[in-house]
């Protein structure tokens, strides 16, 4: 089993053309932007300055800016994003260490302390140098930093896995497995991906925590990951461990760890995952806490998570073909992922939540403290600004999300207007989806089998070939011609399991794979009372927010001056309208809410 | 306008008859042997200890006790009662400074910094041991508690009005301003009501804080009482403020702050009270929030604020005959002021919260820490104890509150079975209210008319005689005689303003008075999810709680392994056991909840 990467995937037109073009239009240079505006370009030529302390993550939010923009100059020239990208390579490469080591912190301040604490990032921001590196390769053709972090990786395997002479065993951030086994596939060095298994066989044997006063469960430490039943912990560290542990488990074919990674990713889409795909449900420790635990206004549910889960999700289907992987990957990407970037482009979310009261939260906030609450209007930049250079990544990487392929299968995972080239296969996708449920697929699949998801989410419809029905996967015997797929895009209440409490009596908006909110922009105050019913019908218009908006009709209660009166069956009728999840907060502070009443 | 006192009113059979039994065989004593075993009683002796350093507001814990205690013993003898009282007021007499200071811990240790700080509730201990001392007298004959306390109370004016030497202006917790209207009325010397007057008109003036930390609002001293609008702040120190500030408007007849007194009560049964009559919304200096917040799993719903909003409207009623005063006094008693003392008698909740999940509480208080919730058992005795012997004086004194009159009219706020004689005025209530909400009055008003509450909750009732509705008053012409009132009780369903977000989409039922609550030791998991409908019938049966539970069938959505799922109208049925709230958490820890989905 093999997924066919987005240099092999060109996306024409439609949704994700958009949005792909607000990334090389806008979001690529507003990031960069605000990446020189804090210093953390000027930081990589690792020279003291009294402007500034590199924080130990800086190098992470570059080494990522610059994979995204790697990505971007693979599919289209841009001399200018070329030139930036080079100064930056430039001063990566000139600050190295003679020994290989890069971290533009250790190399200014505290130079005896690298390596020592687990808290440091250090590993995780080499990982990222490394991915950087690799895109730099494919997209420019010259190994030059590439080969510069090869001498790095050479470097920690010496220091980790030879030597032993770090002050801990595994990365304190996950990060660099993933980095070593994408290092061994582009390098053919099959010691980088023995170090990326080292780290992931390594972790939670060794009880480490990140810092003294943190448990060990923070950090997925407090058992060997063979060993998980749920995930915990740190999401973003979670899921970038467990697709890294799934890499792993695929290469060598190591069925127990397999088994714990599909464990886990069940336990997360299963019982601790939002509607949206977002998880993560306190910011403690920006952490899952227990099942069905997923209280909606602190939600969590970071950006990187839900970039991760699509990372997770990917790697997941080349152990088990099952349509639940792409379904998570497809919930996430117009979802809890999708919100994190404002519809400009510039500006973004960290955390996703599922409901705002500006008026309740913002008192909350400020004055009683013992509930916190995520901001409502996105940001351009955060002192960890993890979230923006992974929009940038995911977006202009789409096309890894789309195909995998087998001796015998081709499997379509994700619907995008595209065409698909790879060894010999070849794969148009004419269609209008999400907007619309029709894709035609012209495809030669070079002898193969073709497999098309059926999303989760769909409940009707039409295949115009022959096909059988496996793990979700609408298999087609033909390998060449045109097929016609029309999948019902009618509008899908949600009810959550009876255990998820927050949600206890309200309904979600779906249509197709998109989770709909309504805000109190369109809707006026009191959004938490807006009552739809399992027979409400929803008018589908198109809106400036690329997908459709729906239009119904919802029931309130009445404005009142009592504060408790004998209920009455007083409803009086409202007009509702729901956008986009991914849209909301992009039209000044306003109330959201996903969950909305059952009448 | 004048209230009948206690002491002319005896309970003579039915529920509170039953509650005042449990304060004289086991209440009063298990408080008593808690604050024995705390070293409190130990504390009095004002001799330095190696086990404990008394707490600056220990002495109120005893004076409370000791008030309660009075109570009873006004009464009905009680040798043994008595023995224990009487030897702490000897310990108090003869621990007192020369100069009639009284402080357990200021006596042994920091005795420069008496008076010095606001926060360090001196002023607050000073007026409940005036307050014990009232009763003591009243209980006892003797006068020789009342003496020393007269000469402390002295002391205070010397050193606060006069010399004005004190660290600071007004009580940092009020309590004082409400023991010295009390004292005057008892010994007619108009000094101490000019003290608490003068306490309550420069409450407010000098923005003084507690500590420098905290906001004047926490204090209710962002400005002079008479321009407030709303409730704030610390909810017990607001609520005994604001009690002592109507006693101070109704006895010089201000009606600056008459009108205030009434705005702030206004605002705060309108807009910031539980459907319990419990209030402060959040733990954070146990505080009122803004209007709406009424958080139910994090309300802070303390039982010595209900106690004082049964202080606050028997008061208010002096500067406006209104009903809502008494329903208020009604909607506390049976609800959110009885849920602080168990069952038995010996135990009690501090904080009153509306729903209880213990998983989830428990994991989110334990590990998530951004989130806190009041306990789910209750204590026998808290560090700082202030509940316990509040619930004894309310209900020791529970006749104060039922009656008040002018000379042309006998309110009769509440109805208990009891006999009342005062001033030639002689009325029996023969009821078993409200388990039954017929009441049969024996009256002679000595030539006054009578007025009977028609209670807030009560839609339909019916009175033998003629009379005239007045402010939620029924007012009867003649001025003696029987006259037989029948209440209405049929099950009512309640549902909260639309502003109320917590309470979107659900009904609270209650039955006369009476909250209802449902608990998952009848009820099963997720009592979230258990949804009755707007015609749901109920069965009223009698129950070991005094009184009856009400049962109906409810719906709730069926267990599944999905996290989300197309909604279906796939409800089932479930028998539904509602038990009043007051009894909630009598019988081990379970899942708890007010408010009910509505189907």
């Amino acid at each position: 089993m093999q997924t066919i990467g987005f240099s092999c995937v060109n996306i024409k037109d439609g949704f994700w053309k958009t949005k792909q073009d607000m990334l090389k239009n806008t979001t690529v240079d507003a990031v960069y932007d605000r990446f020189v505006e804090t210093f953390r370009f000027d930081a990589l030529k690792c020279q003291p300055s009294e402007k500034y302390i590199p924080h130990v993550f800086w190098d992470s939010d570059i080494a990522k800016w610059i994979e995204g923009a790697c990505y971007l100059l693979a599919k289209e020239k841009n001399p200018d994003l070329l030139a930036k990208v080079e100064s930056a390579v430039d001063d990566i490469i000139a600050g190295a260490d003679e020994n290989g080591y890069f971290n533009s912190h250790y190399l200014v301040t505290e130079q005896q302390d690298r390596f020592k604490f687990r808290n440091k990032h250090e590993l995780y921001c080499a990982g990222h140098l490394i991915e950087a590196a690799i895109a730099h390769r494919d997209a420019t053709g010259s190994d030059r930093f590439l080969r510069a972090m090869c001498k790095y990786a050479d470097y920690i395997e010496k220091v980790f896995k030879i030597e032993k002479s770090a002050g801990f065993v595994t990365p304190g951030h996950p990060e660099i497995e993933l980095a070593l086994v994408r290092l061994y596939l582009c390098t053919g060095e099959k010691r980088y991906f023995e170090l990326a298994a080292y780290f992931i066989d390594e972790h939670g044997k060794h009880g480490e925590s990140v810092v003294e006063t943190a448990s060990p469960k923070y950090n997925q430490d407090e058992m060997p990951l063979c060993d998980r039943e749920t995930i915990d912990g740190h999401c973003v560290r979670a899921l970038y461990l467990f697709s890294a542990a799934a890499d792993v488990a695929f290469m060598r074919g190591d069925r127990k760890l397999a088994e714990a990674c599909r464990r886990v990713f069940d336990n997360l889409v299963n019982k601790r995952m939002y509607i949206t795909g977002a998880s993560g449900s306190t910011d403690m420790g920006e952490a899952y806490t227990i099942d069905y635990h997923l209280p909606n206004r602190t939600a969590y549910a970071e950006t990187c998570a839900s970039y991760a889960l699509a990372l997770f999700g990917r790697r997941m289907f080349c152990l088990e073909h099952n349509a639940k992987y792409a379904d998570a990957v497809e919930r996430v990407l117009y979802n809890g992922f999708l919100s994190g970037v404002s519809l400009d482009g510039k500006a973004f979310f960290y955390e996703n939540p599922l409901e705002i009261d500006p008026e309740f939260n913002g008192y909350s906030q400020a004055t009683v403290r013992n509930a916190r609450f995520p901001i409502t209007q996105r940001k351009e930049v955060f002192s960890c600004s993890c979230c923006p250079p992974n929009v940038i990544r995911l977006i202009a990487s789409l096309g890894d999300y789309m195909y995998s392929y087998d001796d015998d299968v081709l499997y379509v995972h994700q619907y995008v207007n595209s065409v698909m080239e790879c060894d010999g296969m070849t794969v148009e996708q004419i269609t209008e989806y999400p907007k619309s449920g029709s894709v035609k697929l012209k495809f030669d699949t070079h002898g193969r089998k073709l497999a098309l998801r059926i999303p989760g989410w769909c409940r009707n419809f039409k295949i115009d070939r022959a096909y059988m029905l496996t793990g979700g996967y609408a298999v087609i015997a033909d390998a060449s011609g045109v097929v016609n797929v029309e999948f019902d895009m009618a509008v899908t209440l949600i009810r959550a399991n009876r255990r998820v409490h927050s949600n206890a009596g309200r309904l979600a908006v779906m249509r197709g794979p998109v989770v709909y909110c309504a805000e109190g922009v369109d809707n006026g105050k009191d959004v938490r009372n807006l009552c739809i019913d399992l027979d409400s019908k929803f008018e589908v218009k198109a809106s400036p927010f690329l997908l459709p908006t729906l239009h119904t009709t919802a029931y309130q209660q009445p404005e009142s001056d009592e504060l408790y009166a004998v209920a009455k069956d007083n409803w009086i009728q409202t007009p509702l309208t729901l956008i986009p999840y991914y849209a909301f907060a992009n039209r000044g502070e306003s109330e959201m809410i996903v969950w909305l009443l059952e009448k």
